[in-house]
């Protein structure tokens, strides 16, 4: 069996390693474009925040551990151009521009996502920088060691923003977040994003919401200007953070199906359209287990084991994953953000009659010292009973909390069963009604 | 409907204030023996530790709010001797001595539990004080902080000899804990007990398993001596924690049926063998999901839940309670103790085939700073797969994590189910696969 993998991040690593240790005599060989392979993006911003800290630290296992421990064949500087499904080849070029081709018995792509570039004038100006990949992240931080950056503005406000809005911040950077969609975190009920919002702005960062930017501009003193619809926002760096696309270009050009927001459509076992091509990670869909639907949620967990999936489906254990219900985690300053489910919206447009309850609860037990305010939502449905989902914001305690009720999203459960479930309590750690069960509490009344 | 609750604790006042919450018109007595109703018991020990706080600060609601406020027919200091089924009426006694009676139309025995008293001579000395109830608590702080004292002994490791043993540590006193069974935390599994026990001993507590005292003396100097088999500890404090009893006499001496433990046996709506009288909280017994069969695990979310069932059966809603399955969360220390369901033990007792993992994990993402070590046990069933319970153990992010398995155990979910989890991830909070996902993806190859 030859393995080919188009991609050495999460998914294709993942899959990668799992494969020589379930079937050692296969061969695997993974095609990267780059030089990194299996670092922590997600802890890029946190780096960046820490003079002290080398960007190396980020790396989980280097290109030479792969290659040596795991023998795998891990080619780096190697960019696929075009798959060949008739041949069984994916052909590509090197860094070096050498052409090569690779024949395959399997194949999965695992391209991942790319930042969004929004079309605007002066976006390819030296000091306009997306986070993604390492390289990405190694440049930003060279640049903010190196210049003397006052002032920053970062455009868009999503997780990897917000994250390099705190991150800039601690270095002692002005930030300005600007984007075109006029409500902060949208996904988020309103009481809650609200919650975040003071907390970003009580940092000193002016939120921009409902503001495109039509051109980013090079001034005299080197410096440059961000032209918003309204305004006009000096800046010594640029942060591009406007979202991310799926890296499915090879697929559709392959002829491959491409669903939502176009992913590379995947069935439960990660197989595409083509029965020897799989396709995991960020470049791919996944099933929502609360609607039932495809979706396209690009989040390290659903790459790491998709990428399993695969190689133990390539290894011939037939391992079908149920699906994602979109818990994801932040942290902003002091802020912790969690969601898992369906927002009300969301589950207005799913087709559900959905009702949300938010309350305020405490983290700690009455009178314990340390407790603070966390704001949780519960969204349920009217017809069935159903938990849809859960959002919560605060200082203590918030993170973990959701995993009960994603959890209970995965099992189907009712707010009705919910309720019943015998969660913790200790002082120090919650009140007796730990505040994902109080909301339930309350939803149920409106279901 | 004349609705008579015995007992002014958590459960009892649960159900007392959900009754008229729901059915204004129903006279509701409460018939508490002590002056003390709706307080924190589990907060006692904290607050203890705190020089600076008032006990009444874990007083959450007053008497007199009940009784005003709610319209609840509060009776404290009145303490009930005899249920007469076929008068069906109480029969008791006022802190005065003056005799009562009262009739119910449904009664609700919400009598609690109380600290087992060891047969040891001089357990009665003055110097020797148990922790259940808030008078408890004010006489352990106020001898505290009137007498020298120095040096004081636990008998019992349990959770609450544990809690106080660190609150005795914080306020400045020596301590040696002892208690006769072999083994600390038996229900623990040996890997994660012996970070428990490293903590302890690491704040300079002795810890002295299997060895009973034999006797508490008097010494010359108005201190205590505990007589141990194997050695006398001079005490100025002893802390008698050796587990509760359920407070069941009222009940079994009116012929309802008691089970394990001896606490009263009631069905999933809280009724009790005579269908006017409903038990709960502490003194009764529940349905173990895990298990199906009965267990006795006095716990104060399992009574506040407890109580409100109770309340909404005693006004026609029919709810029916599904069981616990053993949440305990407690704090020792730095380090956060967690369990649900089974230990390896108690499923190879109930008649699973079981299998164990223990892992090591971090408590955050690789590299990022603050990351502790967790100690993680995960426990399944060979024959159907299910998971059966986790324990935890570490310095951070342990207690809320505990809860996404329990809402496992709650859904009857496989480690196969389990595995597919969309659990939130960043890295300022866990490792991109949560530490219960990675122990349950080893468990999952033993099984």
């Amino acid at each position: 069996m030859k393995f080919v993998i188009i991609g050495g991040d999460a998914a294709g690593m993942s899959a990668a390693s799992r494969t020589k240790r379930n079937r050692p005599e296969f061969e695997v060989i993974v095609l990267e474009q780059s030089q990194d392979v299996s670092y922590s993006a997600c802890g890029m911003p946190y780096n960046i925040a820490d003079p002290e800290r080398s960007m190396e630290d980020l790396v989980v296992r280097r290109a030479e551990v792969f290659i040596e421990k795991n023998k795998i064949n891990l080619l780096t500087g190697h960019r696929v151009t075009r798959i060949d499904r008739k041949a069984g080849k994916v052909i590509g070029v090197t860094q070096d521009n050498q052409a090569f081709t690779m024949a395959y018995d399997a194949l999965f792509i695992a391209t991942g996502a790319r930042p969004h570039v929004p079309d605007v004038p002066g976006i390819d100006l030296p000091g306009v920088m997306p986070l993604k990949s390492l390289a990405h992240g190694k440049k930003i931080k060279v640049f903010i060691d190196t210049k003397r950056v006052k002032k920053a503005v970062i455009s868009g406000m999503g997780y990897i923003g917000l994250e390099m809005c705190e991150a800039l911040r601690a270095r002692g950077i002005a930030v300005d977040m600007i984007k075109p969609g006029p409500i902060f975190l949208p996904w988020m009920t309103p009481e809650l994003s609200q919650v975040v919002a003071d907390e970003v702005t009580a940092n000193g960062v002016n939120l921009y919401c409902g503001e495109g930017i039509t051109a980013i501009e090079s001034v005299d003193d080197g410096g440059l200007m961000v032209v918003g619809e309204h305004r006009k926002l000096p800046a010594d760096l640029v942060i591009s953070a406007s979202g991310v696309t799926p890296c499915s270009e090879l697929a559709v050009e392959a002829g491959l199906e491409t669903g939502i927001a176009g992913a590379v459509a995947v069935d439960a076992m990660m197989r595409t359209s083509d029965d020897r091509i799989y396709a995991a990670g960020d470049c791919a869909d996944a099933i929502h287990v609360v609607t039932g639907e495809k979706c396209w949620i690009p989040l390290a967990l659903r790459a790491n084991r998709a990428g399993w999936a695969v190689a133990d489906n390539v290894c011939g254990k037939e391992i079908r994953l149920q699906g994602v219900v979109g818990t994801a985690v932040f942290k902003v300053f002091n802020m912790q953000v969690a969601r898992t489910g369906l927002s009300l919206q969301e589950a207005r447009e799913a087709g559900f009659d959905p009702a949300e309850v938010v309350i305020k609860s405490r983290s700690k037990a009455h009178s314990h010292p340390g407790s603070a305010m966390i704001h949780v939502s519960m969204v349920g449905d009217r017809k069935t009973g159903r938990l849809l989902g859960a959002q919560m914001v605060g200082t203590d305690g918030v993170a973990h909390r959701i995993n009960a009720p994603a959890v209970a999203l995965h099992a189907g459960m009712t707010v009705a069963d919910f309720i019943q479930c015998d969660l913790g309590y200790a002082p120090p750690f919650g009140p007796v009604w730990d505040p994902v069960l109080t909301v339930a509490n309350q939803l149920i009344k409106k279901l």
